[in-house]
């Protein structure tokens, strides 16, 4: 038997609360579509970022500040927040169901806007001293760190620029990266002039040392030379892992580094499903991307709403 | 004989003087690319909207303070800006030459955000009574028709929104669609709301009429009956024309909408040939979107100037 629930199915089941998600919710409101944002966490990454110095329009900006200022402008339209974890997504006849702990919802369609999660070294010490000397974010614990030794894991971008804000407060920073240092050519000119940091290149971490507290690390280099140093604390910045689980369950295809696959319009290869931002597919992941990728995804979805018309109905078997 | 002119060429010629030239200006600065945006008017059409209220992260902006925070923006990186009118581009052995009426530039890559042209009606009457009662631009000759009667020619969105705030000044306003009326449903409930506007589907606007000024027009309903409308000015927004010829010259394609074909990464079929925003192709043509696209044409310029490598040296034959 086919429960008639259209009335309660959602135009778009927003999964991520982040500027991506916020800017999404933006536009759904615009176009007048049944919304919920469903948010695990309130800004996600972005939040905890320092200085943002690339989103357009804000020649700097905390990365907290840019996502009040971009929900705040959600919260101008009709559209709803959740504050929740998404558990479950699964396809019904016509539309999507979307589980979190304690609440169920029908979606016509979902724009995944989950983000990423930090990437770990995954080496002996790390779970074990993890808050005792091992983080993965600077603007939350680098203040923790005045006048103290510390190691940067990683040599991109992002670690360059945790690098660079850890020296406020640190007194010496070794930057360690596994091959050469490839930041962007900005940052990579403030490493360079920031007498704190000192770049050791071409050598792996292979353990976390301490007892209550992180004490030293130990590096292996190319020739398999090992070596010691003495670090207060660490803070690892080697990339992050799309967070595309629930997509997949919905048999949303995702590339080798689990980015959903997604074309110039933001849509996948199933109907009525959408990703935008760091979940997606992208060489080149900024906040301002992410956000043009959402527009466009809301856009695909109210094309797919509106061409289905009203007799597009969510049915769920009961 | 090949003349080496590498040390003068900009690694990025940005052509386009709007928020998407703009923001593609931030990003190159970033990523340290010697760059130049050749802007023939600065601000283009946004300029030229009293209200934006969906570029994320502000609630309600002007046109033209948008393009000025992102021009500011921009200034903050070593980045030219001249202001002139490119009328030729082509190709040179590795580079492509770029030149303006009073300079030549060469260019290793070159990112289109050139936007659009208003589309006109192309009737008669309309050349004649341009900027006495036909205009283009409700900000800019709005406040000339203080409880006047006006007509807007078009149904789409920006119709709409010209529609709306042309009724802050007019007392009545026919606003006149070819078939149905079709705004995003957010201005769609502002239109049927405002009681100074009045719908007027299915006919075509066959000419404009007047003395000095204009005094009427005539509309042909799909009937073939004719009707005339006494008024004091008509505004026209019946879409926009991708400013694509220069970049046609290089042999870049463009779609049947003369809109530049451009991958997810803002890539045309021609290496080192970008486009961003309004003169590429997109069904959602958002101030937003086209700064998201802008980034990604940085980025992939950024990638395909790296992977050349110090041997890209620009050439020209002398």
């Amino acid at each position: 038997m086919l429960k008639e629930v259209s009335k309660k199915a959602y135009d778009v089941v927003i999964i991520g609360g982040g500027v991506v998600g916020y800017s999404a919710a933006i536009y759904c409101g615009r176009l007048k579509l049944k919304t919920i944002v469903i948010e695990k966490e309130i800004g996600g990454n972005l939040a905890k970022i320092d200085d943002i110095e690339n989103y357009p329009g804000f020649q700097k900006i905390s990365g907290i500040n840019l996502v009040n200022k971009i929900k705040n402008h959600a919260k101008n339209y009709e559209v709803e927040f959740y504050n929740g974890e998404v558990v479950k997504v699964s396809k019904t006849k016509n539309c999507i169901s979307v589980k979190t702990k304690k609440n169920d919802y029908l979606a016509k369609t979902i724009i995944f806007c989950t983000g990423s999660k930090v990437r770990k070294l995954e080496i002996p010490g790390e779970k074990e001293f993890e808050g005792k000397g091992v983080h993965y974010c600077a603007l939350c614990d680098g203040p923790l760190y005045k006048n103290k030794v510390l190691a940067v894991a990683g040599g991109g971008d992002s670690a360059a620029k945790e690098a660079l804000l850890l020296s406020k407060y640190a007194k010496k920073i070794y930057m360690i990266a596994r091959n050469k240092l490839k930041p962007n050519p900005i940052n990579d000119e403030r490493i360079k002039q920031n007498k704190k940091i000192q770049i050791i290149e071409d050598n792996q971490i292979q353990e976390i040392k301490g007892d209550k507290f992180v004490k030293e690390i130990v590096l292996k280099n190319k020739l398999n030379n090992s070596n010691t140093l003495n670090i207060d604390g660490i803070f690892v910045y080697i990339g992050h892992i799309p967070l595309s689980d629930l997509a997949v369950e919905l048999g949303v295809k995702i590339n080798k580094n689990k980015e959903i696959i997604t074309d110039k319009e933001s849509k996948t290869n199933i109907e009525g499903i959408y990703a935008a931002g760091d979940v997606s597919e992208g060489k080149f992941k900024q906040a301002i991307t992410g956000v043009g990728e959402a527009v466009k995804a809301v856009y695909s979805a109210y094309e797919y709403i509106t061409k289905k018309g009203i007799n597009f109905r969510c049915t769920i078997e009961h």
